[in-house]
């Protein structure tokens, strides 16, 4: 019980920001700045889609309130350039206020949300502040090599995810194509993956942010393969490069009544989305196939530059490589220590990188880097900085 | 646990919203229509800025991501203009945002937040969101009357929440100005909450979204009678009209560590408040004193014709009417068909009004009407239709 000056022992127990341990260090940086940490991207967004494109003379009324559950033009517009079923779709504050709805919605204490590894950091605090338990399974980086010792997806996904599927698990999630390590998952693998949620009767969190920027393979919608129990996240932020307008969707699988469950959930945390943003979504979705052919050309052009500089695999998918740099890490050091190390040395030279163990615990041997979030000349230096260091 | 198909009790036992049951007739006026049931403005926000008037060339990145606890720009622009500390300040999602933040902080499942009613609809929602108890105590329209019978604030206050706090609770909730009652509450009685939270240990929510809209008496911030203890919540939606553009502020006590962990809640819900929004924000602190002006005697004006023309007492502060229509139900009905019955009424007249019972259970016969949600013209003759139900 919380009372004052106490507070609720699952906010405490969320860690704060790294960054906030690095931020004097990165002040400090007096040369060029390579701010690889962030998930964004260097480019403006589409021309005729700025937020300053919407007036009050086009637009009577954009300052105030629209619906709680979306604008109607934007889910117009949703409901034509991506097929979204209006009566199932919300628009959210980014695809995290809408997987925090979904967590309001589903999760109750004590809870289990099965993550599939490494993960976008705030899908765990998400969790977490739904009085849920975040059950971190390492997935992405375990594939490849899962389905080569076992042959076939149902039995790589089987031993993957072991027997983190107990009977408090509510829910599993699926990030595909994936922040941090790039992967997109194949249909053996959904489907595998939805047999499983249909054992156990979990509903399926898939999150799709990163749909457009498939460089290898194809991008599936989770929900194809279980329609009845898939929650698809997505959002206007990586997609059309417009992160601080919040703005995204929810589809809400096909259960009566559900729809409205979410919308509630929503509804009590922030109301409802920005309504020029979504205006803004609308356009973009009309208007914007250019600027997105535009955006995932020159995305897979640096990335697999960055991917080739620093001896990984090339990304699938996605803004990110995930770099495995235990070869650099002080030995002498426990994992979180060498890590600030090499961190702080990275700083050193103005790159500023992300921490693993934001990813999964088991990832403090590693950093994320994104290779959108500066323009690509920046990005090629920064990325022979981090090869410098990793002797590559 | 709510596996697939179910959802947690707590979002399912939230109430739907009335008008989906009102939508079909609402949908049908074909004359005027006087949205006054929701908290709104008919003026356009101040000249110079709107959200059209930053650019990416007068901003560049404004479309971008923005540190999750507030823009640099307008988090000086609050310190300057209303004394906010930025150690102490969150910029949220709107008040809705903030205060689910604050509720995400220091609520954990089964603990009480007492509510004084008639309250903002969404407050109590967002405790039961939280996995809270929402505790309604009608207090703001029994005021005045206990005062009197008590002769003391403090003695008022005693009488007014009884045996309300337990052992279970762990907030207050006040509202002033008050939506709905429009009601500013005084120095003594501010004091006597004050008090009463300082013995139980209990935290002050105050939501003080309406501050700049007091037409008698003066509005006081609830933290400078118990600053060790009060989360204040504040917005740009009621301020500067600009419901629509999501973004408010919370300063949080001067707790150790206390900031940060309301910051984690903020953060797993919706990342950050936009960043136009933002932008905005601090032009608005800045340039808005005009505009404010203008507004607080606008509203005042036709607040206060409103309140003559319906006999009520004319409001001290907000944007609201709470007006008790039990004269006018059908006592042959339950209050809630009753009720409805009587919003249809006004419907076929193309008024639409708020039904009681949002603002706490023990108001299902009474409506709310939001005085500013249209130009006082429209209003005028909004409020003609109510005069003329009710026989005034």
């Amino acid at each position: 019980m919380p009372r004052s000056p106490h507070v609720s022992p699952r906010i405490a127990g969320l860690s704060s920001s790294v960054f906030s341990r690095l931020a004097a260090s990165i002040a400090q940086i007096d040369g060029e700045r390579f701010p690889l940490h962030v998930g964004d991207t260097w480019r403006a967004p589409a021309t005729g889609a700025h937020l300053s494109d919407f007036t009050e003379a086009s637009h009577p009324g954009m300052h105030r309130y629209t619906r709680p559950q979306g604008h109607p033009e934007l889910l117009a517009a949703l409901a034509e350039v991506r097929g979204c079923d209006p009566a199932r779709t919300l628009v959210t504050s980014g695809a995290t206020g809408g997987l925090s709805a979904v967590a309001g919605t589903v999760v109750d204490p004590g809870d289990e949300v099965v993550i599939l590894g490494p993960h976008w950091p705030l899908i765990s605090g998400i969790v977490r502040c739904a009085h849920g338990i975040a059950k971190v399974v390492p997935f992405f980086d375990r594939l490849d090599a899962a389905l080569a010792e076992h042959g076939t997806a149902d039995k790589a996904v089987a031993a993957l995810l072991g027997d983190a599927i107990g009977p408090s698990t509510v829910a599993l999630y699926i990030n595909t194509p994936n922040n941090p390590t790039g992967k997109v998952l194949s249909a053996p693998v959904l489907a595998a993956l939805a047999a499983v949620a249909r054992t156990h009767n979990l509903w399926l969190w898939s999150d799709e942010v990163y749909d457009h920027y498939t460089f290898a393979g194809k991008h599936l919608k989770v929900s194809s393969f279980a329609p009845e129990r898939t929650f698809s996240a997505w959002s206007f932020s990586k997609a059309y490069g417009i992160a601080g307008a919040r703005c995204g969707t929810i589809e809400v699988p096909d259960v009566p009544g559900l729809w409205d469950e979410v919308r509630k959930s929503a509804m009590h945390s922030v109301y409802q989305a920005p309504t020029v943003a979504q205006l803004a979504g609308a356009r973009l979705l009309r208007t914007g196939d250019d600027w997105l052919a535009e955006s995932r050309a020159a995305y897979q052009q640096i990335g697999w530059w960055a991917a080739d500089a620093l001896g990984l695999d090339r990304p699938e998918g996605g803004t990110f490589l995930f770099v495995d740099v235990a070869s650099a890490l002080d030995p002498a050091l426990p994992d979180d220590e060498a890590l600030t190390a090499f961190l702080l040395r990275c700083i050193e030279q103005g790159l500023i990188l992300a921490p693993g163990d934001s990813y999964g615990p088991t990832y403090g041997r590693h950093v994320r880097l994104c290779f959108t979030s500066a323009p690509p000349d920046a990005v090629r230096r920064g990325v022979a900085v981090l090869a410098g260091l990793l002797g590559r």
